[in-house]
């Protein structure tokens, strides 16, 4: 089974532009694909939500993205995004860097959205201070995002992430102080008051970043791992730490690869034996789409579909072709809109699709349906599951 | 209100099988018929899931069929197949014969798959060997099926079914004794290895089969009367002991009929007066699917097609002609994939269908939707739900 996401491919027609990224780009194996597969559209996260990354993703693998074990903490995704490895039983949080005027009111909570070269160097001076002045029993880990983002990461015994956060979402205040969402936190919440005394004195003097703001404290979310709930090997493909940590946090092998389509494919077809489900993802249709590109993303999606013929050459007993949400180049965000799917199997339903884009996917024998039983229906179509009922 | 389950009939295109068996039909009633109806699609199950006839027909009747008082047990669904009448407090368990070496061993879970004319004379065997040696408190039935299959019933007084199987799935250890579930069972286990020790000495130096196995203990299902939730008169027509048995356990008066359609037709043109709700079961249709004979599929629906005038002469405010569940010839076997469906009543929408199959369905206006609705929308039909709210 190979589930091959598009990230972000589902696009609109509107006025001005008439035409979606699908419909725009020249796929011809896609298309012909389409004339002997079934077509349809997964919905994320409901009608009119619009999903981020995780919950997008999350659906595709069958949880519900909703379920509150299916949230995973803005901390957490920071840090699964930025390509640290996050274990079992760490907090994360994800950092600002900001400024305060003499009084320690907030003045930016961005400190001017400072270049990722000088949030790096900043976050030198974090690492070297704590480093210098260890606080007993935590390890501290803290990692440069892009711009004024950075992630802070406490590993250590029985810590808690139920912590307010410390950044007020307002300016001409001071910044919170952590505090205990429940009281069985109030330990982890002194060890991390001691973490950013040292962390704050740092970088007191600092001249265009001297406050650190904290929030959406998250260990990893505690997900049925989906190789044993179906009794599967699970590889994921992935250029980008996020999905990786993503398919990671469901139970998935991570086989770490380049950016690009073609080095995704290739390390697939490596370890073609090794695995009975591949998730492969796509990023630059969903940046493109961010960056309100049509042509970019008609460019990658004519670059997936020159390649097509070698995922098909490894002859996936079931492939579904879909994203994880939309993200349409007129809004240059994600978007509520459900997502074109191709799925091809022996057993799929031919239907009279001959084109793979949205308004095919309107009239697919697969109709419009949640992303999250995506699973079930490659599983089904891969002989995997046993009759309901006698 | 009729409901005509064409058993099965949902297929496939696939590149072998270009049209499936309703595109395949010529069915010119049908067809006239699609022209001022609605049609669509029902997923029995949920979107991947395949179901068995059990589920499959309870979500045509309204039940959700993944509730758990809509699980029908293995002995009761084996018993109400093989036309044996269960009563409300009767534990019935499927049998099989089997084979054990000299040392008690499981050698053959099925006895060699013998014939079902030799598994009718060993069932007359252990009815003889229980009717002189009777167990005190408890009526034993014994019911011979296909080839190693036989059905067990116990009839008495707070009789529990909460009973482990004696089946051990596998070859090479012995055959288990019977073990309750839960304390409460432990009188009626009692009862259980009581029986089995006259039915076991009766067999035990037959040559073909000389071990009895025991598995899926279960009573009646406890499900809402259809009647009485809807206020109707619900009669079921079919020709074959398990789908009379899934109706029975619905509440609905049984009526027994033929194997042919026009025989089916016919019993419920004779009680057009006493129903309000008749449910005319086609089992051929599946019969076909699961031989993978499209040819014989074809010819089933071309049969039913020929005698619809009959059907349509009583005029019914509603009729909905659809399936359990898709019997994709190609997969010889049930299906997860969504059913067709054609609803005609004076207020049913008159979409732009013109034929009656699984292409024409997914346009059509009822798009697809989870079978258990069906019959509301009948209701709706016919008139007979209340507005919600004022």
């Amino acid at each position: 089974m190979v589930l091959l996401v598009l990230d972000g491919i589902g696009d609109l027609r509107t006025l001005d532009q008439p035409r979606t990224a699908l419909e725009a780009a020249r796929t011809p194996y896609m298309d012909a694909l389409a004339r002997r597969s079934a077509l349809g559209r997964i919905v994320p996260a409901g009608t009119g939500i619009t999903p981020g990354s995780g919950p997008g993703h999350l659906s595709l693998f069958g949880y519900d993205p909703r379920s509150p074990e299916a949230d995973i903490g803005r901390g957490v995704l920071e840090a699964l995004g930025s390509g640290v490895e996050v274990r079992p039983g760490d907090v994360t949080a994800r950092g600002n860097f900001a400024t305060v005027d003499g009084s320690g009111k907030l003045t930016d909570r961005r400190a001017g959205r400072i270049a990722t070269a000088e949030c790096k160097r900043l976050v030198r001076v974090l690492q070297g201070a704590i480093e210098a002045r260890p606080i007993a029993g935590i390890e501290v880990q803290l990692t440069a995002g892009i711009g004024y983002r950075f992630v802070l990461l406490l590993r250590g015994e029985g810590l808690s992430p139920r912590i307010h956060d410390t950044d007020p979402q307002r300016l001409g205040v001071s910044p919170l102080e952590p505090q205990p969402r429940e009281p069985e936190a109030a330990a982890t919440v002194g060890k991390v008051k001691q973490v950013l005394a040292v962390l704050q004195e740092a970088v007191v003097d600092e001249p265009r970043a001297n406050r650190l703001l904290l929030r959406g404290f998250s260990v990893l979310p505690n997900l049925p791992r989906l190789g044993e709930v179906h009794q599967m090997r699970c590889g994921a493909f992935a250029g980008y730490p996020l999905y990786r940590g993503v398919a990671g946090a469901c139970g998935m092998e991570v086989v770490p690869c380049g950016k690009s389509f073609a080095d995704t494919l290739a390390e697939a077809e490596r370890h073609w034996d090794r695995f009975d489900y591949f998730f492969l993802h796509v990023k630059g249709t969903d940046a493109a789409g961010e960056d309100g590109n049509l042509d970019a993303k008609v460019a990658v999606i004519e670059e997936v579909d020159a390649q097509l013929p070698d995922l098909l050459a490894l002859e996936p007993d079931v492939l579904a072709i879909t994203g994880d949400h939309s993200t349409p180049a007129p809004m240059k965000a994600h978007s509520w809109h459900p997502v074109p799917l191709l799925l091809n199997s022996a057993r799929c339903f031919i239907d009279e699709c001959t084109l793979f884009n949205e308004t095919a996917a309107i009239r697919g024998h697969l109709g419009t349906f949640p992303a999250q039983d995506l699973m079930a229906l490659m599983l089904a179509n891969a002989g995997r599951l046993k009759k309901f009922g006698a």
